[in-house]
């Protein structure tokens, strides 16, 4: 396990899905910030389950608690620890998991990696549960780059195929817009995709879908290229929240099918400042931001946990095994999934803007 | 900057386009491995520029010298450098972009970046020239992960928008199809971009493309999730390799329109083995290798670097400038980027397959 | 502040001494791993105050809950995380270092370093408290150190000038000694010591000493030089025990006053091993364990906390200030500090042991 | 091996004291710099052999070659690497140690790490001739510290047991004294260290000593506690000088000896500033810089190559062997130590400068 990441902002996440509680640890925030802990628990809030007909039905408080790092509320340099116990959980519907790995889950290979030895229960560490933590320093980390102006914002682009209107990097990053649990541009859309998941609920199934995220107020210059540019930091740390598997910055794969003429983005001078035309570099060159907006897509696989049954093997007598997946789970994720990418974002970028300071010689 | 990249095979990039050399420095290479420096030479000229008429016209031997590390040939375990000089440079055709950054290019940001300081002739560090240090780091990386017999290939997927047939991670990863500068499964295919390159040259512009790797051979087990699995190693490494857009593994961004019934893998034993029915996943849950073979796709945008006149701004007066790109330059880096591809899924596992010995308790 | 420390074994320490909780997350402990919590919490003992007239009489149970990592007492491969909940706490004690920083702590240039926000009750992330949460980890290390035969043991070299007899790397390590809270070799040094200590106390005065620790069964050629060695390693830990003011191996300062001849060990056969005759180079030569026990000295300055009234500064007005500083205070914390020495080294040896594997090509 | 250090300003050191050349990459230096080249080659040539009587006899320029970083003689922000050809090099002195390894160097450790594969040849990566890239970069980072106004000087403490006067934080930084190949400050105690070490030499013998260094003009609060503090890192580096046996700060094991009102540094202010009347903390309280001067002793052991016939073991047959270890060798490395420890000291600050701007929330 690597459950640290960070060069300047370091963070540890640790916890399992069925432990005692779950939790992060945050070093090198800087001092004498004054945490609004209301913005914190409406930005959880958007994570934790049991808000809506979408969502599991596993219901948490997940109000997390600072054991460390704060003195009247405010940071004081040391690390910054934040629990959230566990409470309702349900181990026995896990159990036989054990023999019997659920398909497209972890748990095969964490067998063979861990000897035997992994925490089955709700999938262990390696439970969507774990990105709640990830949310609590993604909270802190966006309420310190709004002090810089810098504001994250995301919709969810795709679900099951069905897409939102083309999104808007100042839109998404709208206030009303931040704090919708299931953040569409179009209503039209919307339905839909609320609908697609309905059914896929009623078929014992579940959908996946795309989110798509927008920095804006970044500085230029900001990253460490070649290894450690934006895009490096950032899909290194996307790659960490579970159903994750592929993100592309700009344009992305669309690139792929242009030509340099279509696919340049033109300098032009807006307000006194130097900004391209379009945008299809989205806001990183050479690792770099340019000081357009930030724009990154991020692909979200179906919960692979349904009711289907399904076809697995048995991990002792190498047997086919019929399995099915007992315990609540969501058949769409991605509405949960939205503040975890602009968690990630946030976190990747408080790490690289502590660290950026420009040094004159 | 940041060119140092690695948590147990650690590797050093240095130089820039047109400064005496480029090179690369490994440490953490284990002691006793005999270079096979005819296949590393093989490798090295796949990305090597004037192989072929959809290349650019810079020739260099780009022959690496080795200063460290070896005895005879044999690694030491002491750090590995290896050089190459640059000889054939033409500085005087980057005059005009110290004042008008070229669009696409990292040469607006890193001009904030680095105060003006930064090296303009050719791109410097950004150069895509600095791809053959790390390729030098993957050939070796290639050879020792053969020994334990994991083989690594790729395709040209797409070349602006033509699409060669879908590919097989076995066949990737074939010997002769390893040699090839221009792997493409399907000969039409082939053809067909080959010429939509000679027109893109002809036309003064360029083209990008999509490269589809493997890897087979990998144990189970493999990666330290979640923020260290193989999907944040192999994507923070990727970006690392310019014009590089968007990362996707197994069926990547199609998983997000297909319902976890389609999607998920069946599990089956086959001689003996825990194998997948299918391989939509690519080889990887939870961060851990599967035993599947991991596949992957990167788009790579069509090179910015363009003989049209394009529309720039001048950093000094913040004038609206135009700006003809002079110099010699690849209309499709495509098929040089698949061995940087290759080598950087070799760099990654390499490291990770150092850091992932089991330590039994 | 940098909490993190480690290369394969990543400890995260949190926690100020008057925050609700103090710990510790462990990141890459080997999977499948029994903890035997009684030895544990002897372990703990021995650091935890009020055992002894010669400690504070701050009197905290200590006993940690672990609330990740574990399944059944058991470690699952996740990160383990450690709390110690701070209980007795007397925040009035230290209302007045806030203006008037303590001579000799870490007050002053923390009050500059954070911007007036550090945390003062108690010395805050610096105090001593926190190597609770170092001996947590230490203790689990020692433990699986154990299974691979690897013995850990320290005893008191000195207390206020007060010598022990030489000390001998087998004794030390010896079962019975590693539980005494106040290990010496002779019985009246340790009478003199203790003396010596009373006065101190009874003087409103406190003593510095030394402590000498030793390293049974490592396998040769362990370490990462030059500059992941042994020494670069164990140092940079020990130094983050308040506290310490210098670090020896082998001979140490010694080595500088005696000739080559004088200084080197000859090597011999015993057992069909290749051992040295004398152990003046402390087990390590260039950075790489030698098969003989590593030693270690470790200098311990005074308690800067003294009753005795002191001369600082007003950091408001800048005028000159006397100081009494209350609470309660070790007059000699050395012993409190053994265990801390033992956990450091054996800390640094697990993450070393962990990354030391030795990869054949 | 691991020879990357840093976490802001990476440095990476290469080659062996047999190979086509040694030399360091320097990741992170700021952009804009101008190099000294004169001052870096005064520099170089204080740790270069051959320059007296008491050194050794090889004699070679070692003026490196920047290959890359440095765009008409100002870092361009990219890495730098310096390289130093290897050109009097005597192979076939140290035929005799594959088989049978010198008493206190780390032939025979390395030998069971590196599995027999380890470049023998002059000690390879182990050799002392690896300070001479850690004083390239030392050089630089001198150079940029000093626009800041921290000057780092040194002088040499003891020689085999024959002591200077007590150092002076301010003398040892002076610009004369930083120029002088044997820097001690009283000229009798200059004598008779010479006549010790010539002494030696005739005796075919060497001798040991231990190096003062002092840093002034840190601003106070620099460092990241508890495992990242100044003593953290210094000595971190600092071991990874061969031959350093023990490292001290402030008044190191002699405060074991004293009391706390003895050992206390009582707070004044002068010129308006917060200062302490003494400083026996050696500018560092709790991992920070507190404004006072900096104070380092550091213990060289004697050279473990002499000219005396030693007893060793045959590796193959693990039969006793007698060892005479030709080749040219000092009789004492302490002054050629003495701009190693001033590098180090250098280098590891400026890592903490660059990485320790205070972030204001």
């Amino acid at each position: 396990m690597s459950s640290v990441w960070g060069n300047h902002l370091k963070i540890t996440v640790f916890g399992q899905s069925h432990s005692e509680a779950i939790g992060v640890v945050i070093d090198g925030f800087p001092a004498g910030f004054r945490v609004d802990f209301e913005a914190l628990h409406t930005f959880l809030a958007r994570r934790a389950p049991g808000n809506a007909a979408f969502a599991t039905a596993r219901k948490e408080a997940d109000i997390p608690e600072f054991v460390s790092g704060l003195v009247d509320g405010v940071t004081c340099g040391a690390p910054i620890c934040a629990l959230i116990r566990n409470t309702d959980t349900r181990s026995g519907d896990y159990k036989n998991i054990a023999q019997c790995p659920r398909p497209s889950h972890a748990d095969y290979p964490a067998h063979v990696r861990y000897d035997g030895f992994q925490d089955v229960r709700g999938g262990g560490h390696f439970s969507g549960r774990l990105t709640a933590p990830l949310c609590i320093v993604g909270a802190l980390c966006l309420q310190y780059l709004q002090t810089k102006n810098i504001r994250i914002g995301a919709h969810i682009a795709a679900v099951g195929g069905i897409a939102d209107t083309p999104f808007d990097a100042v839109n998404v990053c709208d206030d009303h817009f931040l704090t919708d649990a299931f953040p569409v541009l179009s209503e039209t859309a919307k339905t839909a995709m609320q609908e697609r998941i309905a059914a896929a609920r009623a078929d014992g199934d579940s959908v996946g879908g795309v989110i798509e995220a927008a920095v804006i107020g970044l500085p230029v210059g900001i990253g460490e290229p070649p290894f450690e540019g934006l895009e490096n930091r950032i899909s290194s740390l996307l790659f960490g929240v579970p159903a994750v598997k592929g993100v592309e910055f700009g344009n992305g794969f669309e690139a792929a099918t242009l030509t340099g003429s279509q696919n340049n983005d033109a300098y032009c001078v807006k307000n006194g400042e130097i900004k391209t035309v379009t945008n299809r570099h989205g806001g990183i060159l050479g690792g770099l931001s340019t000081g357009m907006p930030l724009l990154c897509r991020v692909a979200v696989k179906p919960t692979p946990s349904i009711a289907k049954e399904q076809q697995s093997v048995n991990l002792q007598t190498k047997e086919p095994q019929t399995l099915v997946v007992n315990g609540r789970h969501d058949p769409c994720i991605v509405p949960r999934a939205v503040p975890c990418v602009e968690a990630v974002l946030a976190v990747a970028l408080t790490d690289t803007i502590l660290g950026s300071v420009i040094h004159e010689a």
